[in-house]
């Protein structure tokens, strides 16, 4: 095999109060890659999408990851990367990390699949790095496992795959921009003990809830009182979004990432269709652009486009 | 019926990265208590153990939440609690906790079984409320729920039982005082975010460990990286056990509630055996008097002794 196109999924990290360590990947939106190996040891970026990406190797979190693997690998080998790009960069559902993961991914099916699924998320880490300026997991460990992923630990890297119960996912993503240095400045480097200890009786919460096909536990759980408070300001109509989505039926939701998505989850599709339109209308109303998706939890990761 | 006797379980809570939410319960050891309907609306204490209790009801855990139980109940009613005492005051095994637990179970028992696990156990924190000065639920809620329990919240209370692959607990009690208000004071009212995530990370992996019966998984989780460096200094020889009993074939464990007892926990009886016994060389050797238990975790709590 010469050539590979592969499906590489939006992914929602900083699961509310599961902040840094809790992820999911979507069935929609989507971006593709066509992998080809070449006769030489070069790293070509070819870009077929609308939005503009960096074409020199060292600047692209494709090829970045790729030359990660590249140089485990041990033996001269070159890729062509074909990026299609469906996932809008700076959406935050995990843009760059649907590209770093996939592109591992397509070349480890290439090479003739000769490495785990933990090492590749380390390849794709350092893709993440290039867009990001940190070795982050929480994306690129579930666009790679698919479901709801727990990253327990970056160093050493343990990643945990979590089992859910059936969860159907509204996002709107408001047209603006948040620069990542931006939402991380907002965030204090200490917190309090006390509100700490809240958020982690959430985070067992929530993981019990998911593992016992509990909704109503999933909902009680879905609570963030450390960096929710702080981010969501920066993202207009945060509350109103969340607090009228959850009165239209949903169990709840936050932030995706660092913003300015935002996701709510729901136990149906009916009521993720009018979670949907819930936010239609408030960003209607208020005369900003945006987009929404509703999406079921994708339970396999990147996919071959077969 | 007009009398019943139960034997209240110790309980382990702080249950290493789940401080303050994260706690279950014991085999051994266990308090008896007998309580017994009385003609008049009194509650009378009546000490059977080798230990020092308060008999006036104002001042005893027991009936402080018996007390709780019977203002809610409405109707003019009196108890004789009868007390033996088997777990250590001040040892950290929640030894108040079986007091406060046992006796609203028992007294519910006597009334014909109205209240449900969950407000018992609300009447049970105003028993530990006179004990440690707040209204904390992580030893109570074990003692009535039995397993491995989750306090998510405390206002509005939300427990959750949680299940567990078997365990075996060694459980060491160097005879020193360490005093609540000492625990308390030596931590910090803040942390750094990026020590609480860690933690949250590690309170996420232990709870899917115990769901999905994943011995690797528990024993990788059980680090605390907040509140036991900061306490383990008042015990002495803490970090000799716990290196030792990990060395011994341990999964790991921490510090039992705020000390000073050490709980280790492991996959089967001979490990938790030969834990024990290090423990004990290190205890001996040191020339510090100590008791030590091995227990399975008590699936039931609270039981009649019939």
């Amino acid at each position: 095999m010469n050539e590979i196109t592969i499906l590489s999924p939006a992914t929602v990290a900083n699961f509310v109060c599961g902040y840094d360590v809790l992820g999911f990947a979507l069935n929609e939106p989507y971006d593709e890659m066509t992998l080809r190996l070449r006769d030489d040891s070069e790293i070509k970026i070819i870009n077929k999408s609308d939005y503009d990406l960096p074409l020199e190797p060292e600047k692209n979190v494709a090829s970045v990851a790729v030359m990660s693997l590249v140089e485990r690998f041990g033996k001269k080998v070159g890729f062509d990367i074909e990026i299609t790009k469906n996932i809008k960069p700076g959406s935050g559902i995990g843009s760059s990390s649907a590209s770093a993961a996939g592109a591992v991914v397509a070349a480890n099916i290439l090479l003739g699949d000769i490495f785990d699924k933990k090492t590749l998320v380390d390849f794709a880490m350092d893709g993440e790095n290039i867009a990001s300026g940190s070795r982050h997991a929480d994306n690129v460990g579930p666009c790679i496992y698919g479901g709801v992923t727990l990253v327990r630990s970056i160093n050493p890297l343990d990643i945990v795959s979590l089992s859910s119960p059936e969860l159907f996912v509204t996002i709107v993503h408001p047209q603006i921009e948040i620069k990542t240095s931006d939402a991380r400045k907002i965030l204090q480097p200490r917190v309090f003990l006390k509100d700490a200890i809240k958020q982690w009786g959430n985070v067992a919460g929530l993981v019990a809830g998911l593992l016992q096909n509990d909704y109503e536990l999933i909902s009680r759980s879905l609570e963030d009182f450390l960096i929710e408070p702080k981010r969501s300001i920066l993202i207009p109509a945060f509350d109103e979004v969340k607090q009228k989505s959850i009165e239209t039926g949903s169990l709840g939701g936050g932030i995706s990432g660092s913003g300015p998505s935002i996701f709510m989850l729901s136990k149906d599709e009916k009521t993720a269709r009018n979670v949907e339109k819930t936010m239609s209308e408030i960003y209607t109303r208020i005369g900003l652009d945006f987009h929404t998706y509703v999406s079921t939890i994708n339970k396999y990761g990147i996919k071959n486009d077969e």
